[in-house]
């Protein structure tokens, strides 16, 4: 017997188990090829991979440390006591090596398989072996068999009501901050629009990131309930109310190995919304050529398999096309784009047009699911909650709702500007290169990192003229940014 | 900058580095959505995976922890300045998403992958999701890249000899020590024989593990030089002289996967014989229902990829089908295969028939590869060999020339016998639950745990026969193989 001790080492997303190499008479190397252990005792088990230590100041021989994540999901207090022996490996495994044969699973199977990766039972390499294996063929049933299953896993949000809208779009276009905007026009409408946002993995913000600019976004199921009951909504994060858990754990997989397979990112999102209750819902698919999408026809392969799995869960879809050409607004990072939102939303006359458009479109999509509408109107609708100043208010009491920022946050103090090196017209901005530009400068992380686009496509440019500001609160990170930006500053001027 | 400071923190294989969250003005947080970071000083730089400390006794605000694992691959001495960033991650990532997507790869791209999973660039979900996606397809050609990728990594052995001879079998069969038997017989015959063989991984003993228990295995490539000097042979353990580095980064992720394909056994062991300097290789591929290799179409199939790939190197093979209906001899794990070994070289009456044929069998067709015997008869002369006890004497030197093990080793204090639960015959002995029960018991960390097979296939039992005798010198051992064979037998009885 091993007594529990809480180790102060996060190994997110993974659960480590420390255990001395000598004297616990375990001889923890014969666990080692397989890395992965079982820790149980008498109210449960938990699966967590090997770390071996050759301290005894780090652990008492009598002891097992638990790091951060594994403490916390197991949940003993320290000093109980739990035996260890090789990890079984999860039945459900079974199923992955035949998907990696080419098979195609069952509903039941695939079930099996997300509930032994919410659980924490498979490590990222198992994870990745599934989601390569699905990405090398995935049938329609499966994604849909892989949507349910992720819903069944996590905890669901109930409305009392029919009608419950969202927006999403796919990701992928720096600064296309719309939700801020959208929800604040359809709850000054009078719909129910309970948002959660995530942050961002990979990318300069998501909006959880920016909204948090504003106000608190880390809400409680009961918060977020008394705030949606007085506002129609709320923007929060959805990360705190454990909606479709083995997305999280699938993403944190998929991220590293830049995995974007059509069939994943269906299961990912509509998981994501049944679990937040949504009844209906507008998805944005922007289409460019550095876009996650890049092709009409990919877009409609994509449409389609939303729409199949969505019809298949009673949720009512609205698929849209969008511009993906270029990044939208000019703020990318959290602070920039707080700028941009409040600037549509005061009615500025010199806010971003393209976002202003984007976030209408968008919003009036969503109000066209209001049978009280007129067909078709919802457009118009969505245009007069903004211009009347109403949208404005909406977001003013949403932010008090959620409790103000009490921080305030400026661009980063460190800026450079990038210059093109040539004249012409600016005919292309490579999404992704402006994305890992703002990145590095420590976007989303630090709320004042990022980019602001001085020139947009079609825009004439001479030699020298800046097309866009990099700024960083941190000296290092704006080097980073600036050498990356060096190397191909992500616009194309001819 | 942070100095680095050795962190007695065994990952295997993983490189882990530890970063306190708060204080060094470096926010690792934001590194950990992808988890790996660069680490950087004028001599090199190193990646790792990202453990966030919340406490500074076990690692200080301006320095930064490396693992043993990372220690040692990075070779700095404590105290040395570092910086680090968020990981690039490897520029053959590319080629594995390629290889996701169903492509078939170059071999400079194949070449690229290698070089960076044998240093250590990729992490265990990285290289499961290359596996994966060669799982899924991989062309001959491929398979040839990656087989050649292999060994240009590594050391390569050179003995100053035309005809270098080895055997090697591809493993499933418990119990199957013949190389033990083999090298002995060709080094009495007069052909160089140098034998690196592994150890276990998920097997109950790998030859390197049972030959332990009569000498010392662990030898540096002068020392293997003078050995196969004097001696003709040696048989050592293959993990101290570095052939083929990338296969055991890859296998450390196929044996939790059980990925088996064929591509990647034959670039596996074909980049470890190239690598050890053979020039002949028999190659034994048993074929039975619970074998690696489960029909006769398979096995031609993997063959024929053998034969490919080895001709393209260079190496001669000649690949024999044997009968993998069962384990091999009596004794499963490290001491037990001893007796049998050496009961064959004894010439003892009742040593085991099935091991003693198979061997003699197998060095039959090595010592066929010598110019200088009439053709045929390499199977008399083994067979001579043996029956003259000119293979024990070898074997006897051999011992004495690597070093005779000190320790003196004995089938496990605690046993039990697994008992027949119906009369009738032995119809089949399942390979892999025998394997799986015997490593319960402990093999191969436990020498003397095991188990002793009573009876083979063909054998007639009554109720209450014992069917083998479980060895384990640690009583929790014995109780979890115990557990499995409760479960079922492995015997199939009618």
């Amino acid at each position: 017997m091993l007594k529990v001790r809480r180790i102060p080492i996060d190994t997110y997303p993974e659960n480590t188990a420390f255990v001395l190499r000598h004297g616990n008479g375990y001889s923890p190397e014969q666990f080692q090829a397989l890395r992965k252990i079982r820790i149980s005792c008498e109210g449960g088990e938990i699966l967590a991979t090997l770390a071996i230590v050759d301290d005894d100041s780090i652990i008492g021989a009598d002891e097992i440390g638990l790091g951060e994540q594994a403490f916390k999901r197991f949940g003993l207090a320290e000093g109980t006591s739990v035996t260890i022996a090789q990890a079984r490996p999860p039945a459900s495994l079974e199923y992955v090596r035949r998907k990696i044969d080419g098979d195609v699973l069952r509903e039941s199977e695939v079930a099996a398989v997300i509930r032994d990766i919410a659980h924490h039972r498979y490590s990222p390499m198992e994870i990745g072996a599934y989601l390569v294996a699905c990405a090398g063929f995935m049938s329609t049933p499966e994604t849909l068999a892989l949507t349910k299953a992720m819903i069944d896993v996590g905890n669901r949000l109930h409305w009392d009501s029919p009608l419950v809208v969202d927006k999403h779009c796919i990701g992928g276009i720096p600064g296309n901050r719309t939700s801020m905007i959208v929800v604040p026009i359809v709850a000054a409408h009078g719909l129910l629009c309970p948002k959660t946002s995530s942050r961002a993995i990979t990318s300069p913000s998501g909006t959880a990131d920016t909204m948090e600019v504003l106000a608190n976004v880390d809400l409680s199921e009961a918060q977020m309930k008394a705030i949606v009951a007085k506002e129609h909504a709320v923007l929060a994060w959805g990360g705190r109310v454990d909606l479709s858990p083995a997305d999280d754990v699938l993403i944190s997989v998929e991220r590293p190995l830049r995995l974007d397979k059509h069939e994943q990112m269906v299961a990912s999102i509509l998981s994501k919304k049944v679990a937040a209750g949504s009844t209906h819902l507008v998805i944005d698919i922007p289409v460019g050529p550095t876009a996650k999408v890049r092709s009409h026809s990919d877009a409609v392969r994509l449409r389609k398999l939303f729409e199949y799995v969505a019809r298949h869960l009673g949720l009512v879809t609205d698929i849209v096309f969008t511009d993906g050409s270029q990044p939208v607004g000019r703020g990318i990072g959290p602070v920039l784009e707080v700028r941009d939102v409040m600037a549509v939303l005061h009615n500025e006359p010199d806010a971003p047009e393209d976002l202003r458009d984007h976030a209408v479109m968008l919003a009036g999509h969503m109000l066209d699911f209001d049978p009280a509408l007129e067909g078709g109107k919802g457009y118009a609708r969505a245009l007069e909650m903004l211009a009347s100043g109403k949208a404005l208010e909406a977001m003013q009491r949403l932010i008090d709702a959620q409790g103000r920022q009490t921080q305030h946050f400026e661009p980063g103090v460190h800026q450079a500007e990038v210059k093109a090196s040539r004249s012409g017209r600016v005919v292309a901005i490579d999404c992704e290169r402006i994305a890992r530009i703002a990145r590095l400068a420590g976007a989303p992380m630090d709320k004042g990192a990022g980019l602001d686009l001085l020139h947009k496509v079609g825009a004439d440019v001479q030699a020298g003229d800046a097309l866009y500001r990099v700024y960083a609160n941190a000296e290092a990170g704006l080097g980073f940014a600036l050498d990356l930006a060096q190397e191909n500053s992500a616009y194309e001027i001819s």
